[in-house]
């Protein structure tokens, strides 16, 4: 029934559209080699001993030979080689020792930033306020804004820590200005207030909430986990804050047959998050909203610009945060910057956060909300000076090599790919989705998912999983046209023999 | 009325018990160079600069120039030299610029490990086996115990994300035991418990509480922030859990003449643990207790050995967690190891959590509470490899070295020294205690004592402050006895100018 010639170049015969990044590809290998199953005997045999350990959540695929590694082919401990299509979690930005991030590491900078790891709160190196204004702050990273808000910014360990810290800077800009309109300073502390939240109760420690989508995912710990729906995995057992969810858009696809329904599911959502605001005003109100732009452990579940829009109009009227999780999105990926900036927001976010491909956590925010007074949000490190000049580099060769333009057009050729899979394999996939290389197409059921990514995975080819049934891509910034061609003949291949 | 001969040595003329220290401290300067007060205007103007991008918590103290620093003394942004006896609130291992770091940070593996942020938890490098074994759980590093209870360890960033993920395991091993003693797999989730903790209610997201010592610091995110009752100003605004508290022992103080009422307060305050397991059973069981060895941030409080042995024996009877944060005692400041390893307990910790000068973050813990299944604690970096190998070699500078007795003895003559000021001031100074290095000492009141702090600033002596009119010493685990002299001198002058 289905067809058996390929839709894709198995071998890199194309035209690479970005040229700057020969130089990249040409110490890669042509194709994956495998030589045993993944994980091979020699993985598996390690992750018995780590496991005796503790095993890191007992969540190891296989070890990698990062030193042998290259571009976007990384090396696993049995020498198998695979096209990385998942980069750790999204987390790779330049593939495997990128000739330029190697160059730097050799700087005696990096190396002293390597070594002191600074309390960049209290004694920072004097380099920090060039790497706020010239890294973090600079036209390259900081997200652009359309009614001209000028970026705070504050760097954080991971994504977790950036989000916790965020809500809390929007609770306390929240109880500020209740007492700026009691004609009080924002940190006019009553002493009721302060005995009350040394035991954990209110004024002090108030009934605030942070309203998150069903499907979202905001990090681990207690505060971002309140704030995480993506499975029940990641909660089970753990107390959580009695914070509310609202339904995210379950959009139909294609997307072009059902605009009306999609539209109406967006507006249903919004309502909704209009019904929350509203019906936790006497118990406790919500301070922040917050919102991936593609729900990626969730499932990759998108939205329209529209939604987020109606969003942001929706928070501003209520004086909540609106706030943009781009831990997962951001830097790149999705052929913007940062997802947002494709939405054309009338006032920009509140609160961006990031982590991840950036290889430091953080937030932007806007400078209203900046907490009145000292060490509110602080903590020993507030970042790592390491990550920061990793940071630098990644900008630069982002620049440098276009990846921006490379991940919209490499993102559009695997997204064309899958489109035309799901149009061969009508019964098998679905759903086909994406905006730059954040893409995702589903199978009918998990265990089909599973085994076309496991079979995939022994041809040589490294995507990942999310939601129920979905697989998705998250490829480093490096990865091009080449790379696309050979990941979709393989996922061709692993269809067809369901 | 006080004596104008200054009771410790202003030169460093006396021997050196660590020889093997000199090669440190031959490239430090002999003394501190002050030109300008501190902060200077160097570093004030950056701090200006620095609060209009956002100011990093608004707490910076002064700007380090960290290519001129060396050993002990740091150099600050006005060309300032100050002997640094705070360290990077307690996170300085081995002072600055330190030759075998330096050298370390140089070779492939170093450069290897801080370019490439694998996801530790899913693919990691083929060394993570070999760190986890050599590193982690080495004999110079993982704690004794007494048990023969072989540890399990978890990497993760930094101090919260250690404790929070180790709320979430108590919670998680407390909840499996309950299902276990219904005849159920401890994994074995109801259907009413996944759905129902995918919109935070219970039984699924369950009513536990960890319960902590009233002037307790365990961190600030969410989690870690329920179990902080240090300062209002580090809770004020958040919400928080409603975990329970109890008293921690206020110790009289010359200790050896207040045994009996210091034997009364201690059980006191584990009467009242018992009070509140007892009390929680029915409404939001206590799953874990958590204590520091030396209260840190909530004013330098200590216990008796006899008061961690009863709280192990008490929280052993319980089934509940006992976990010992040695986020800011560990890693050989307290003249062991780790400070509870002075305290002989009947059975080891179930968890030890660390962070700080091991640079990277994590804990230690018994087996039996090593999650059921597979995800549950977890997220995408799981630590950070570059860490791992800076934390290698500390350990290796700690051995040769001798480092440990180092924190030992400089501490000793530290405690012995502010025992020798404040029996000349005894209208000024009280209080004085320690273990290794981990010194403090009281002044009357927080005025006096912020000023007292700022003169020795001003003087190039660089300490910490804590509770509400402490002074505490943080300096890292090359600070020797000369430079103990050294604090003490200055420390001495100013406490005679007040």
């Amino acid at each position: 029934m289905f067809q058996q010639v390929s839709l894709f170049a198995t071998q890199a015969e194309e035209s690479e559209p970005n040229e700057k990044l020969s130089r990249v590809y040409l110490s890669e290998p042509e194709l994956p080699k495998m030589l045993t199953k993944v994980p091979g005997p020699l993985s598996s045999r390690m992750k018995s001993e780590l496991n005796e350990m503790g095993g890191m959540g007992g969540a190891v695929n296989f070890f990698i030979n990062v030193e042998a590694s290259r571009g976007n082919y990384l090396v696993d401990a049995d020498d198998n080689m695979l096209l990385d299509g998942f980069g750790h979690i999204a987390s790779l930005p330049l593939g495997y020792n990128h000739p330029k991030l190697m160059e730097a590491s050799q700087s005696p900078q990096w190396q002293s930033a390597s070594v002191h790891r600074s309390a960049l709160g209290m004694f920072p190196p004097t380099e920090l306020l060039q790497w706020t204004r010239d890294v973090l702050l600079s036209e390259s990273m900081a997200p652009r804004t359309t009614d001209g808000t000028e970026w705070m910014v504050q760097p954080m360990l991971c994504g977790s820590s950036a989000n916790e810290n965020v809500y809390k800077a929007a609770c306390m800009a929240y109880r500020g200005r209740q007492r700026e309109k009691q004609g009080l300073d924002a940190n006019a502390f009553s002493s009721e207030e302060e005995e009350s939240c040394m035991v954990n109760q209110a004024p002090g420690s108030p009934q605030l909430s942070i309203l998150s989508f069903a499907g979202g995912f905001h990090g681990r710990t207690f505060g971002a986990l309140s704030t995480t729906h993506s499975k029940a995995i990641h909660k089970l057992d753990v107390p959580s804050f009695d914070w509310p969810t609202a339904p995210f858009p379950e959009l139909k696809y294609p997307l072009s047959e059902n605009i009306d329904a999609n539209f109406a599911e967006e507006e249903r959502c919004i309502a909704a998050v209009q019904d929350v605001l509203e019906a936790r005003l006497g118990t406790s109100p919500v301070a922040a909203v917050i919102v991936e732009p593609v729900q990626a452990e969730g499932g990759d579940n998108h939205a329209s610009a529209h939604f987020f829009r109606r969003l942001r109009e929706v928070t501003a009227e209520a004086g909540v945060a609106m706030v943009v999780d781009e831990v997962q999105t951001g830097v790149a990926a999705s052929g913007h910057m940062w997802a947002h900036e494709a939405w054309d927001l009338p006032s920009a976010p509140d609160f961006v956060s990031f982590s991840k491909k950036a290889q430091i956590g953080g937030y932007y925010y806007q400078p209203k909300w900046h907490p009145a007074g000292s060490y509110r949000v602080f903590n020993t490190w507030m970042g790592d000076p390491a990550k920061l000049l990793a940071l630098e580099t990644v900008l630069k060769v982002v620049n440098e090599d276009d990846l921006i333009l490379n991940a919209k057009t490499t993102g559009a050729h695997l997204l064309e790919g899958m489109e035309s899979l799901q149009a061969v394999f009508p019964n098998l996939l679905s759903r086909a989705r994406g905006i730059g290389t954040i893409c995702a197409i589903d199978l009918p059921d998990s265990a089909t998912r599973d085994r076309v990514h496991a079979n995939m995975r022994d041809r040589g080819v490294l995507i990942g999983l999310c939601g129920e049934k979905s697989l998705r891509l998250r490829p480093s910034l490096i990865f091009t046209h080449r790379h696309a061609e050979h990941l979709l003949s393989v996922m061709e291949d692993c269809v067809r023999e369901v």
